[in-house]
């Protein structure tokens, strides 16, 4: 308890996260024998930390900068404490959401292009029924987000139990049955193979015509060719989505064009808005392991994938 | 009290204004000398109006279908009570006014004229410094509704009464001395001669280089060619008008096209939001007509011109 863990900051060394390692009780180091934990500070190359700790095996506990660890799963190991980002970046990523709801709801894509007066349009959040995929942070903040606006709040999520400022919880087998009610759909849950193309065909078509589609989780969440087809043929009202499948999105796709649809790059959290929230985690975590392994943040379920 | 106020409406009859008409304990027929109440169904014609008033000289109540009734001030006369719908709207443009914000911060505009990837970019709104100007219900609801991100509100009006929600409220000779700590600028005011060009070259020389421009008030409250130059020189990071001077804004104007600037019609509050508040005001107040003039809502102060 008493010897300060040597944390290596990989793959690219980070001055500002240093010093949180430093405020959290740890000395920051080169790559070594006596290193006990990594903070990984980019959210790709899993090989390349995967061969970190085949060669390390000193290496108890690993961060992980990002909520979302789906390109990870396939390198996590027994005996390492894996902590991801899951529930850091709530704020802002709650906000964007928010953002793209009333950006989809008020036509805000269409009047951003448009170089001409016109006729009111649009469509109020206030009473409106919001299905949110997810209860975790982002679900949760969101939540409280949207709060002042009397709506009327269903969640999905894999077990039924109630959360905190929904009117109704319910499973993912029951999405189909709920999904005919909403006016709002945000996709705030963890890419696994139960999310999968979620919003597929009969998802789309399931839905409100005059619903919209906010998507702040994972492109692979919707099937994205049925989405384009669904939003020219008018299934629903608009789609906002932050995350798309491939990502990035290519140059000549559909969606950057269609009039209802808006395409934001995986900008829900900035690396400005996220390096003092990561920071504040990463402090936590390695004073959990300077306690022995009690107060981790933001643990990863290895089974789950999140 | 137990004659039922005749009331007509006009210069386009309303169906659906009659029968809260009805529900408020009047009766609705033709103009006539029996006339004591007159509802106008349109934001415009206060020459036809005015001949209305001047020929019927029974009429004691003029319902105005909008908050702002700049255009009626020429018409006002003594002896009759004008109400408009100062307020009724003020959930549906308190909620337009929010999206413009997170619009401009998180730069929805520019991410909906892009037809390519791009890197992150955007500001949160938790924590940041609002300043609004303006007291009434659109200002109060907006308030309301950023309560969640713990931003800190600076209100500007009239009198220094500290409005509920602020942190600090000042007068309108203040507001060059508040306006360079703000990171947000609501413009929720009416449009008198002392909030025209309220938002000129000084103010906006004034403002921070990050800080957004939000008007959901009446376009004169800006000085539309030092915006544009403004925005084009980068004083401010962006502006989102949902008014604007002239209105409608010209086809080829620099505001349509400026990468930091959005312009929606004038529809923060659409004829189908409205119809049904602007409904519920027309009631009550039929009812306080009824009432002996107790209970009116939405009184315009003749003096002050909104």
């Amino acid at each position: 308890m008493s010897i300060a863990p040597k944390i290596a900051i990989l793959p690219e060394f980070d001055a500002d996260l240093a010093r949180y390692v430093e405020a959290g009780g740890g000395t920051v180091g080169p790559l070594d024998d006596l290193t006990t934990g990594v903070v990984w500070t980019v959210p790709r190359d899993p090989e390349a930390l995967g061969a970190v700790l085949a060669a390390h095996p000193g290496i108890s506990w690993v961060q992980l900068p990002f909520a979302g660890v789906d390109a990870f799963t396939g390198i996590f190991r027994e005996g390492i404490t894996w902590t991801s980002a899951k529930g850091a970046y709530s704020e802002p990523v709650a906000e964007f959401a928010l953002a793209l709801t009333l950006g989809a709801l008020r036509s805000l894509p269409a009047r951003a292009r448009a170089t001409s007066w016109a006729p009111s349009m649009g469509t109020m959040l206030y009473g409106l029924n919001v299905l949110v995929v997810g209860a975790g942070g982002i679900a949760q903040e969101y939540i409280r987000l949207i709060q002042p606006f009397r709506t009327h709040v269903t969640v999905v999520r894999r077990t039924a139990e109630p959360l905190s400022g929904a009117e109704r919880t319910v499973t993912t087998a029951e999405f189909l049955d709920v999904l005919p009610d909403a006016d709002v759909v945000l996709l705030a849950a963890a890419s696994t193979t139960q999310t999968r193309r979620l919003i597929d065909e009969t998802a789309l078509r399931a839905m409100k015509s005059s619903a919209v589609l906010v998507n702040i989780a994972r492109g692979p969440l919707v099937d994205t060719d049925a989405l384009v087809v669904a939003l020219r043929e008018g299934w629903i009202e608009g789609a906002a989505l932050d995350v798309t499948d491939p990502e990035p999105l290519p140059d000549g796709h559909p969606l950057w064009t269609l009039p209802n649809a808006l395409v934001t790059p995986h900008t829900a959290d900035t690396p400005e808005m996220c390096a003092p929230l990561l920071g504040a985690r990463v402090e936590e975590n390695v004073r959990a392991l300077l306690n022995g392994g009690t107060g981790f943040v933001g643990l990863v379920d290895v089974d789950q994938g999140y």
